[in-house]
């Protein structure tokens, strides 16, 4: 993770990250847990087990743990550090873990986290066990059943974490919020994929209900809701919320067209060749004009996505001007990100992991 | 659903099967309603919500509520009516629909309760609204984002029933392990069907884990200990529960060869179709002889399975005597199973009603 600040209104609190690293290790830790004694529990001695109960801790252990950050982050704007509190924002790294493998199948991914996605690998594994059948269907069928178990053992975790009835009353709607939000976006994206162009607007609202929300608005909501924080309190971390997550998406767009494989983890230009109907695809056509239209549809309409179609992508999407208007959109929504987060009401220590969590978001490059 | 018994142990009591469907039409409207809700709250003026808005009520409107029945009879082995309860074990009827939407997609069953699949659904409104991309790619991940929501919504359902803290508490254990058995069997299932022919043994375990328990062993449990029963009681519902399962299951895999189309809404010998390697074809294989093994080996064999293989298939299958030893299988379970409710331990009307759901489950057309 670069230390490297570019917005000069970020602080660089070399304190912030290291606790937010520690933090994450333990969140990592706890969920993996969990998931290692389910996965012993329910597949050790089976056949068709022996690979989930390596496969599934170690599908836990390769997250970054952000969604548990900030939520972590809103539950320390109200009470003291807390490991039951640990425990309970760990479930959203397993919720998110569901979310990884299933929308792998859909979207027929190959990769996550540089390695073979998950159905890839109970494909492959199929194939090896000689068993009849169609290996891939079995590879996607497996990869569902291991992400519902997720979505299960998400909420298991959360309600076993130790945290009071009362502080678990108060975060459940923000927890129903967001899991039902992930499946409803997740249709949207489908059928925004599936159509041609979509207008900027509709690619900002999906974007925001989607990612935004879900990776940055509902955790901080959740956290700071299991830690009773008052409604002045909540509602600028909504603020802030909603426009860093709209910059995590809007640098996801980007780098799913300019990010470096070696350090995604995923193959150069991975939207282009998924033919997504990315924020950063949309802005370059609406900043086409005239002259580079005929470029933008041949590009559009070419058959297969190989490497040099996506390097004339690039070059195009640069000579729009979109890329570079993608990174003010993302500055200006993280700076205005900072603004939303009263000094008289967050807490110090909470402010400057909020400050050191957005440029996370913002400036990342996997 | 027929009146006529057949065990002679068996009550026939008219005043139970009464109280039964007056119980499965209350949990359904709860369910319903729930889900009815749900989809207005999250699918209303969205496109790609339109025809979710329907379709997953519908779905839900479909069902029998027979996991909600034996559940609500556990508890009414320890307390009375309750407005609450009922909501608690309709909890059931969601989970079950996550388990039969996804579980059509995996085994690509084009029909359920006589209708379309929902990937089905999906699939064909997908090519009517003119979209780009894979119609039936589109369906499946609808259904499995339905699935999703549907298992999310079982839990929330359970969670906001209006049962105390206290109650709940007691039932949470039932019904996670209700939850991970059923994704675990079904990952068990796959790797069922794409082998060759497994032992009986195996068969009758995956039966026993993935169905039996599923239906009748753990809604009872669920259901007895959201009502506090004490651990007699609920070691009786527990074997009464395990036998009445497998009985069920072993009627299932009956009518998945030998069912009236018109009355299971399944097409005719589907699991024929499916070459499932179900109870009624693997005890066919063991009670083959080798007169019979060139026919068997014949059929199974066959590049595809027309209706014309479906009436051979379904000769063998009588011919060999298993369709008869299959039917006294399950009449044995089902005496075991009432032998098992204890007069001086299971009041009068649980055991009415649990005798009268025995007979549903081991004598049913569909």
């Amino acid at each position: 993770m670069t230390a490297t600040m570019t917005t000069g209104t970020v602080p660089t609190g070399s304190a912030a990250t290291e606790g937010l690293d520690a933090l994450a290790r333990r969140c990592l830790a706890e969920a993996h847990g969990f998931v290692s004694e389910r996965a012993a529990e329910h597949f050790s001695g089976r056949a068709e087990g022996a690979l989930a109960e390596t496969a599934l801790p170690e599908f836990v252990a390769g997250g970054k743990c952000l969604r548990p950050l900030f939520a972590y982050v809103g539950w320390r704007c109200g009470q003291p550090e807390s490991g039951a509190a640990i425990r309970a924002v760990a479930a959203l790294e397993l919720l998110h873990c569901f979310a990884l493998v299933q929308d792998d199948v859909m979207d027929g991914s190959p990769l996550r986290r540089g390695r073979p996605a998950l159905h890839v690998r109970f494909t492959r594994w199929h194939e090896e066990q000689g068993w009849a059948g169609s290996a891939s269907r079995f590879g996607e069928s497996a990869a569902i059943l291991f992400g519902d178990l997720f979505l299960v053992w998400s909420e298991q975790l959360l309600r076993e974490s130790g945290l009071t009835a009362g502080q678990l009353a108060r975060g459940w709607v923000h927890y129903d919020a967001m899991r039902t939000e992930l499946a409803v976006g997740q249709l949207a994206d489908l059928v925004n994929d599936a159509r041609a162009l979509p207008s900027w607007d509709t690619v900002l609202d999906v974007l925001r209900r989607k990612s935004g929300n879900y990776t940055v608005r509902r955790p901080l909501e959740f956290g700071a809701a299991l830690a009773g924080c008052g409604p002045e309190l909540t509602a600028g971390l909504a603020e802030f919320g909603g426009l860093v997550g709209e910059a995590f998406q809007l640098r996801d767009d980007l780098l799913g067209v300019f990010g470096d494989p070696t350090v995604t983890g995923k193959p150069a230009g991975q939207d282009l060749r998924d033919r997504k109907a990315s924020s950063v695809v949309v802005l370059a056509a609406a900043m086409a004009g005239r002259r580079r239209q005929a470029a933008f549809t041949e590009l559009l309409e070419l058959p297969t996505i190989d490497d040099d179609a996506v390097s004339r992508w690039r070059e195009l999407i640069v000579a729009t001007g979109a890329r570079e208007r993608m990174g003010e959109l993302i500055r200006e929504r993280a700076d205005k990100a900072l603004a939303a987060i009263d000094p008289a009401v967050v807490p110090r220590h909470a402010a400057d992991l909020l400050a050191t969590l957005a440029a996370r978001c913002t400036e990342r490059d996997r």
